[in-house]
Order: C-alpha cells, then structure tokens, then sequence
C-alpha cells in the first residue's frame, strides 16, 4: 500500500481546528488565579498579605523556567541524536508541546482548579501543564521517527486527557505523593508509548536501520538536551512541592541522585562494552534515570544517602536495560522503541514509584516532627504512614494500567491509515515532512556518497 | 570598487576609543542604586524595610537572566542559520550587544534615573539596557551578513541613542505602556533596520545566493536560538511590569500566545508549500511572532483568550509575510531583509501595539477594580481609558517615525565607504572577517566539493 | 611502549567504589540543613520567621541554577571546539563533576558545615559544590585530549581534596574575602593544572597536530560553552554573596566588567592577526577573563567604572596572552595547555586576586557606611582596611603555592603508566574511549577523506 504522506490539507485543518477549539473553550472557561488578576490589590488587603513577595509568583516562577527549558529544549535536543531527523525530533516536539499545554491548562483546570464556572490560571498551572506535556514527550520517545505530526497531536489530544484522569485519581482520590511525576508522568508516558508503539509495530524497520544511527554531530546536538535535562531536574523535582523545606528537600535530592547516576551509568556503559568504550546512547540517557527514580520520593525525607542510593541503582539499571533490555523487547515483544524510554523512563519510574512507597511507609514523627509529617503528608499520614504507602502502590498500579489500556485505545486509532504516516523505507527521514536543504538531502548518508574513503 | 576588508586597524582602535570613552563617563556618572549600595543597611533602617527579601534585586534578578539569556544566546544563535557565516551571527552578536548595553545604561540612565548629578543603577537597569540592546539584535538581522563589525558598533551606536530617546517620549512623556516592547524594541528595532537595509541596498546579492541558504545542521543550531528566545519570552514580556500581579500576569498571557503561534505558524506553512511541507525558517521565526505581538499588552487584563487570539493571528500573518511579503519587498522595494525581520518583529510589533491600545481603551474598573486600575495605568486611566488608548495609538506612530528617519540618517552613514563593508559577491561569508579552518574554507560548499554524490 | 587504553574494568571498578564510598560516607555523615529539613516548621516558630520566603532556597535556588549550568553546559560545551573530542569534551566533564560535587559536598562539609557529628547540607553547600567542581573544570582545560576518563577521576579526587584544604585556609582562618573565586577557584585551578599537564608533558604531540585545531561548527559548539558562561557569570560571582546589596552589586559589577571585556578581546583579536580577522579562540575564551578578573571584587564597592576597567585589561592581557604566551609555554617550559586556561582562568585570576586585595585597601566608612562595612569585611575592618588588602594578597599566594605542591603531587600520580591514558599519537581522538559512528571515524579529517576538493 502507498501511503499519502503529503499533508497540505490534513495537517493545517487539525492545527487550526484544535487551536480555534482551544481558543473558544479558553474563553468561556479560563480566568486569572487571584495573585495574577488586577484585584490582587484586593486579595492582599483582604489577606492581610503585606508584600508582593508573597504572591505566588515568586515562590514558583524560577522553577517554572527551569522546567520549560527542559521540556522544549531539554526532550527536543535529546531526540535530534538521529542523523536525519533532527527537524522532526526539535520541531514536532516543539508542536506537540504546546498544543499539549494549552489542553492541559483545560484539563486540569476543569479537575483541579474550577470555581464558579471559572478555571484560574496562575503560574503552578503552567508548571502542571508543563508537566502534563512531560508525559507525552517521553511517549514520542518511543515513536520518535516513525509517526506523522498529524498522529502526534492525536496522541497528544488523548494522553493529556488520560494523563489528566489519572493524574486527578492519584493526587486528588487517592492523596497520593507524587511530586515529580515518577508515577504520572514517567511510568504512565512511557508504558503509554510503549504500548503506542507496539501496536503501531512497523516489521520492515531493518530498511531504515543506516538513519536510525547516529552521526558524530547529532549526538553532540542531543547532549544539550541531556545536559538541560539533567541540571534542571531538580526544580522539575521541586516545582510543585509546599513552599519552603520540602521544595528544598526535593532540589537536594535530585542533585544528588542525579550525581550518583552519573557514575554508575558510565562504569556500567564501559563494562558492558567489549573494549570498555562509552556509549553515547547510555550518557545521554541513562544519567538522567536517577532524575526519574527520585521523582516521588525527593520532597520526602529520603536522606542525602537515600538519593544516593535510588541513583546508584537505576544508572545500573537503566544502562543494563539499553544494552539487554532493549534488542529484547524489539525482537521478542515488537516493541520498538526508539529512544529507549523504557529504560529511561519506564523503569526508573517503577523504581520511583515504589522508592515513594516504601518512604513513605517509613515516615513518622521523630524524622519529620509533629507538625511536618502533616505538613507532608497531610493529617491521615500522623495515623497511619502504612495505608499512604499502600496507596502510593496503588497508585503506581492504576498508572500502569491506564497507560496499557489508554495505549491500546490511542494505538487503535493511530493505525487508522490516513494521518498521513511515512512507509516503513522512509522512516527516521526529515525529508518526507520537511523542506531540506536540496544538496544535502543525501549528504550525510556515507553508502549514498563519497564521504567514505575512496577504494583504492 | 574594491573594498579594503582589513580591519586590522580600523576594528581594534573603534572598540578601544568606545570602550574608553564608556570607561571614563561611567567613571563620572554611574553609581549604584541604593538597592546595591553597601548603604543598604541604612535604606532598611530608614525605609522600615523588615526583610533583605524586598530588595529589588530578589523581583527581578531571574527575570534578568532570562532576557540575558534572550539576548546572546537567542537572537545570538537564531543567527546562525546562513552555512557559511555562523561565527559571524552569534560573534557580531555578541560583540554589539556587549556594547550597546554599557551605552544603554547611560543613555537610559540619563534620561530615567539621573539623581543629583549621578546615574544610579540596579538589576532594572540591567534588563532595560539588555532591552534596549534587543532592538538593535532585531535590526541586525535585516542587515546579516551584508555590514562589518564596524558598521555594526556605528549602528548600535545610533541606533542605542534614537531608542532611548523614543522609549523617553513614550514611557515617560506620553506615559504609553509597553512592559514587552511591542513598540520600543520590536516595531521600532524592524523598521529601523528595514529602513538601514533599504538604504544600504545591494543589487548583486544573487552573487552569493548558495551562502544565503542553509545547511542541516546550521538550522539545528538556529533552533537553539528559537526555542531559547520562545520559553523565555514570558520573563522578557514580566520582567519590568510592576511587582506581583502584573508580572504573573505578563508570564501567562505571554505563555500563552507562543502556544497559540506555534500552531498556526506549522499550519500555515505546510497549507503554503505545494506538497504539504514544513519550511524550517516558519518554525524558527514564526512561532515566536505571539510573543512580540503581545509584548504591550501582555501586562494588561489581556485575558488568556485575548493571548491565544493574539498568538494565533501574529502566527498566521507572520508565516504569510515569510511566504508572499520578504520576496516583495525584496524585488519590489528594494529592501533585503536576511532574517525575515520585517515579519517577525515589524508587522507582529505593529499587531501589538494595537493590541495595547485596544486592551486599553476596554479597561475599566470593573475589570481591574479601582486599586487595580490605578496601579495598571496610574490615576489618569480612572478616568479616561479612551485617552490612554490615544496615546498608546500615537505612541505607535511615534516609533514609526523615529524608526524610519533614524534608519535613514544612520543607513547613510553607515554607506560611508571606509567601514570595511565586504563587496556583494563577498557577503555571508565568515572568511572575510574571520580565521576559519583552512581546510573547510570552501568544504561545506558542495558546488565546489565532492559532497555531492559523483556522477556515475 | 603500548598503553593499555582498553577501560573495561579499571573505569567501571574506578567509578564504582567512589560511588560505595561516597554512599558510605553520606549514610554516615550527611543530613539536611534546617532550611531543607521536615523540621522548617518547628524552625519557623522557633526563629520567628513569618514567610516561608525567609527560607535560604528562594535567596539562592535562581542564582544555583545558573551556576549548575555554567558547570556542566558551559564548561562541558567550551571543550568541544576541537574537531574529533567533543564526546569525550563534553562528557568527560560531566562524568567528573557528577563525582567532583559529590565528594566536594562532603569536603567542605566537614570544614565549614559539620555540627554535632553531621554535614547538614542545603542550597549554599550546593553551589559551594558546584564552584569546587568548577576548579576542577577548568583544570581539566589543560589536559584536555591528553588523560584518560580515570586518571580524570584520580584529579578530582585530590583536587577537591586540596581545593577545600586551601578554601578553608583563606575563608575560615584568614577570612579573605573571595565571592566569585578568583583565588580559590581560577587561580588555583589553572595554576594546578597547568603544573599537572607540565608533568605529563608529552613530546610528540606534534603527531596528532590536525585533531588539536577545530571544524567549523565544533566552533559554533564551542560557543553554546562561551555564551552560558559569559551570560551566567553575574550569578556565579553573587552565588555565595551576603543578602541584598552584596549579592546585587556583585551581579552588576561582573556584568559590567564582562561586557567590557568583550570589546577589548575583539580589539585585540583583529590587531594582532596580519590581516585583521578575528579568531574564534579568543572570541570564545578572552571574552570571558572579565568574569574571572572580577570575582573577588565583585562584591565590594569596586563602582560600575572600576569593573569596566578590570574587564579592559583582562579582555587585553587575556588575549595577548594567547597569542604569546601560550605558544611560549609551550615550547620554552613544556606546558601543554589545551584551552589556553592559563590566559582565561590564570592570569586573569591573579589579576582578580590584586584587585580584591586593592579594593578592599581602600574601603572606608564612607564608601560602606559604618553598618556596611562591617557587614562586607566583618567588624576587624572597621578598624583596619589594610590589614584585610594584606591578608587578601597572603590568599593569592597560598593559592598559589597549594596549587604548584598540590599539582606536582598529583602529576606524578596521574603519571603512573596503567591509568588507561592515551599513546601521543592518539590523543585528542574520541574513538580511543567512545564507541564512534562507524562510518565517521575519519570522514571529518580532511587529509584522510574526499572532503577536500579532489585534484583536477
């Protein structure tokens, strides 16, 4: 079958549809939070606020950049380490961004932040639809190179939704602990993308198999994504957490488990290699897996060592899973996987998820104080810190099994054949959605040029 | 004519005699503001100031980074888009901006904070000159690749004075707002750089057609530049609005149109190519069109509706300039404008300065409350909103003007034929004011190499 | 004789036991700060403290973040100008400040921060972390493409060991004053490693000449380095600082001495080539001696003009410094230095060190004001401001002198024969420790390739 890859219509009908969508239910539903409408002059009369400072703005705005440079720059230069799409690994995130984050100001609104028949935005907003967005990125990790831009707003559309539903399940029923998204952002968008990805299984890949290698530059360009990621990860694990100790506690944290993981995934790429050489593939992803892993846990009182400990782990782990997990899963399950996010995010964010749990279960009075443990957990965790671990597991299990089911409904309707998806030869090709420099629409692939040395 | 393109003397003694002369009126007038005085103590005791916290330096300094940020590493790399003149784009940047901010604190510094014989300074000074500089980055990229670096400090150098002379009759004459610059630094950077191009026009620039196109990975490196500039822009529009809910508030109307803009850029630009496809110069500049356009009335009770139609129509516009508006120009009226500026920052500045007078003219105190409107647009707007809309109107027109008679003195001058200007066959290329590799001086050129692939 | 460069067991079982030892050792050791404990509360009601505000994260999480990306894009992205070692460049860098930090945290914990048997840890030791690392970065400069990723680790090992030994010497015994690290982070850096690289002198270097010079866009790479550095710099000089004032006037003095900075290496740049071009090793190095000039006077009262005039002559002698005296050391003492940190981080620091010494002579009363002088110097220089310029010039010679012992020390390590480091004729060359794409292994070295125009 020859599919229309040609998206002169499809594509800007569906931009535009959704963006004119967007605009009429933002203005029917979407207002200023208070500390961010011209009544704050009030607000702060009526609260007795004495100084702007005060204003939510200045606790959180810092951390919100942080964590917006990490979804546009950070997930888009990580995934532009393929020699010939790096348009499409930049500029589809770019799209799928910010049209995620416009539907998740929506979504959440109406779930957590709906008064009156109002939705009121104020910058912790931005951050969770951020957030929100995060999933979805780690999801294109999996499909990066073989889903049109069309299929990528459709997934978009429905795994904010998804991601929303379970989001509101865990934090809000459940009142389960999840400040970094281990569970919902993490585990739910990689087993989402994965299981996209499995049902969109693509048999004849082996036909693109030289573009889906890397080439000396584009891993350089995917190493500014990496490095974003891996600085800002603790304001992402922080951006949300309660004013003071515990935004704090989270940045400590996940710079330690962050630094722990560094070493591990590079003892473990040289190992793991027959001549000891470094992997690229693991440097640029597996030092990020103590960023998922501590996820959950970092506004806890996980210890400086406990941080230590989760990162030691999951840069094992994650680089084990690139090297034994990965050709596994491609060969055996047909899941392909482009990025390798299950070993970035899928399992560092079980890990994540379960380091949570058991922190949980571990928290009582002598280590937080009377006033902290509600501070942290509320008035149920002075009770009983066991059922809040038993609901962070819970909610580790409800976020695996919305992303199975949600992928497989969100699969079905991707492989429906006209959103414009390339056949399985022209994968991992910019030049099939792009405009690309006319002499160089080979130039950088060595067996179609003379950029290998010549035969004598 | 030959020109001579030696700068060996010429360069070094202009940077030398501007930085001296910086140096020695620093040394006269510049001091600090109080905020940064080691006489901070007694500001505390005197200002019954409880907390260090209320320093100004905590409002903005983030904010402040950001647009640095903005400045040498957005429009910086933005610029390097050309294959062969990327050390020019981000090296030329970096040189203009680090002068014309130490001449902006003085310029701005005279005529906004002039005490008692000395200038004062703080983190607002900062981000103002970094803004003043913003307009003269626009204006050089109408001008890429076809002005010295000579030419380039003669420019700032105007160009820094005629800004700051048209940010005084508007901001503190007419008493316009315009926290983002829609007027100030877009609309009158564009037109002042449009203005210098038409002036300093070239007629044999098809000489050099192959260097003005792109390679691959020169748009990767312009996409760094891009997405710096759009996840920034939201501290660009709030950093010098006033504390508290203006500021949230600039953040998030901001946030929001660069979402909207993304959308309609990708939807106009593959409904504007005959098979459907994506032109990487819409993504990298249109898509930041909503955040110029919003730029005055990003502070106001935009509402986030009013930011996603403002986004959605500058994204639109802004692609249709690229597309059908640059090669009129060009062909038409002479007016060669490399970067596209005109439909980045001209038409979207213009959009935005109506914006604000149309934002203005609805407010009322119903909308802000009677603190809130007072605080917005100080006690004039309580009772004539109609007035302020007025000025916001004539405020427009003003930056027009300057911009277009500034433009054509400085493009005058900078015709002046001992500038070291490179001849028309000569342009967009690194090799005339740089040391470049030798063995690549023509290696990405693949007319003259054997990237192409051989004939059979 | 044949090096072993294979790694396979002596990186990981290198990078493994660090890990156990530093988890070991932060079990032991490391808790939190009360700022970042669960106990804030307690702590809040306790102190008084009415806003969560108060709490250290919002006084220096912002100013944090941008050092941390200073550490690792900026210092990482700076090594990649060289056409065959940005791999190793950029992640090399990482690997050894993700472990540098670790170690530095407890190291200057148990120096500065150890009370009743633990490190309490928080934002500040985090930066103070970071800046350690950052010693150890720009050591890394010299040796860069000349040591293995182990004999890497065995540095930062001892560097940080001898960093925080001569830190505590001048800030805790002599109580000198050095907030950007003048003394303690580039002068010792660079003199350190500048003595380990003159110990492992390599003779035939001459071998790998062609991969010591860059490519056109390893350049361009280079320059993401330069600008995050250059952009960042005010917060890493105001990181440390005193609230308000203090960390305000330091972010503005390192501003203004920067941009300065800038104009005199480009004057200098285009005067000393024959035919006035620029070169991209100065643009992207000198243009920063103004930031590390300026550390240790940041915070004093050095006036906007005074920081012009240390960004002047350091953008001067920075740049003469590259291009004489690093051909000299080279040749004459047998200094091998990659980067050239010996005119971006040396001599500059030096500079820094006698300008704080200079400007802390002449604080008065009258400059400070009575409150502001005891709160910059402490109550000693109240009565005695020469005593403090003395103690400030013993900094800069223990500095000095830790770093000429520490680094014959260390050389002599690094110089054992089985720490996997590289024979002469492999150096700068990735493919040594990094899995490389096949097909590149040397496409991008002309002399072996088709890339140079082929012989008519």
């Amino acid at each position: 079958m020859v599919w229309n890859t040609n998206l002169r219509w499809r594509l800007p009908v569906t931009c535009l549809l959704l963006e004119v969508a967007l605009v009429v239910l933002f203005c029917i539903f979407v207002r200023y939070d208070p500390d961010a409408d011209a009544h704050w002059m009030d607000e702060k009369l009526a609260g007795n606020i004495s100084s702007d400072l005060e204003n939510e703005f200045y606790y959180r705005y810092p951390s919100f950049q942080d964590v917006h440079v990490m979804i546009f720059v950070g997930f888009g230069f990580l995934m532009t380490f393929l020699q010939r799409y790096g348009y499409s690994g930049v500029g589809f995130n770019f799209l799928l961004a910010a049209f995620g984050i416009q539907w998740a100001l929506l979504l959440q609104g109406w779930l957590h932040c709906y008064r009156e028949g109002y939705i009121l935005i104020g910058v912790e907003n931005l951050i969770n639809a951020d957030f929100c967005v995060g999933s979805v990125c780690v999801a294109f990790g999996a499909l990066l190179g073989k889903v049109s831009p069309i299929q990528l707003l459709i997934m978009t559309l429905f795994q904010v939704t998804l991601f929303s539903g379970n989001e509101f399940i865990l934090l809000s029923l459940l009142e389960v602990k999840d400040a970094g998204g281990s569970m919902t952002i993490h585990t739910f968008g990689a087993y989402f993308g994965l299981t996209v990805s499995w049902i969109l299984y693509r048999p004849n890949l082996h036909h693109s198999k030289q573009p889906q290698s890397p080439v000396y530059h584009s891993d350089l360009f995917a190493m500014i994504g990496t490095l974003f990621l891996w600085i800002y990860w603790p304001s992402f694990n922080s951006a949300v957490s309660s004013h003071g100790d515990a935004q704090h506690r989270a940045a400590i944290n996940t710079y330690c488990s962050l630094a722990a993981c560094v070493l591990t995934s590079v003892a473990l790429s040289s190992a793991l290699h027959k001549k000891g050489k470094l992997d690229m593939v693991h440097i640029q992803n597996a030092t990020l897996a103590g960023g998922v892993a501590v996820g959950t846990a970092a506004e806890m009182m996980l210890m400086p060592y406990g941080s230590l400990i989760v990162g030691f782990s999951s840069g094992i782990i994650s680089t084990l899973g690139f090297v034994y997990l990965k050709p596994f899963l491609e060969s055996q399950l047909r899941i392909q996987d482009t990025c390798g996010i299950h070993n970035l995010h899928g399992i560092p964010g079980i890990i994540g998820g379960i380091t949570g749990a058991v922190t949980a279960a571990f928290a009582n009075s002598a280590v937080y104080g009377e006033e902290g443990l509600i501070q942290a957990f509320g008035l149920r965790s002075k009770l009983d810190s066991s059922m809040q671990a038993k609901l962070q597991a819970a909610g580790l299990f409800i976020s695996l099994a919305m992303a199975l089911v949600g992928g497989i409904i969100v699969g079905l309707i991707l492989k429906l054949p006209f959103w414009g998806q390339a056949p399985d030869q022209s994968c991992f090709d910019d030049a099939i959605y792009w405009e690309v420099p006319e002499h160089e629409r080979t130039a950088l692939r060595p067996e179609h040029t003379t950029l290998r040395p010549p035969e004598p």
